[in-house]
């Protein structure tokens, strides 16, 4: 299996709503893109100082599993659509487990 | 449950040994630690330009249990003697999941 990890962190002027559809269209994504095996992912708590404000789990089954997600619209419509708009910072990682 | 993730990024000087040492001394946690209910974690892959080192995913059954987590010895330990000397950088979050 492969795992990617992206943790996101929001503008200033992201507006709750524009929060909140970024992290749905997050949970979207398996039922539209068949290679996702597994997806996590949720709103910080705020317990940490420095936080970054979403997180985003993914399983795949191997590396063409993950790079099928990267070139997928879907994936692409959620970066255009939702992300580029209110992203002030992205922390990412892909390892095998 | 509660999701706690963090994200690290080795210094430039550390070692190979000094990475695997934080590695493993991750993976050893939750035989020390019981509020630790799932943990999974590992080296980035290399596919992605500017994406951190090393992830660590652990699952709790609430925040009370990431408390515990954050005080334990064996956790202070991890920080003090794996990762204060070869930590460059280090993205957090906790949510509900």
């Amino acid at each position: 299996m492969m795992r990617h990890i992206v943790l996101l962190q929001w503008t200033e002027t992201a507006t709750d709503q524009q929060k909140r559809e970024a992290e749905t269209a997050f949970h979207n994504l398996p039922a539209r893109i068949p290679e996702i095996l597994d997806f996590f992912g949720g709103s910080d708590r705020g317990l940490t100082g420095g936080a970054h404000d979403f997180a985003a789990v993914f399983t795949f089954a191997d590396v063409e599993g993950w790079r099928a997600y990267q070139d997928h619209e879907a994936h692409k419509a959620l970066v255009a659509d939702h992300l580029k708009p209110i992203l002030a910072g992205r922390a990412v990682i892909q390892f095998d487990d």
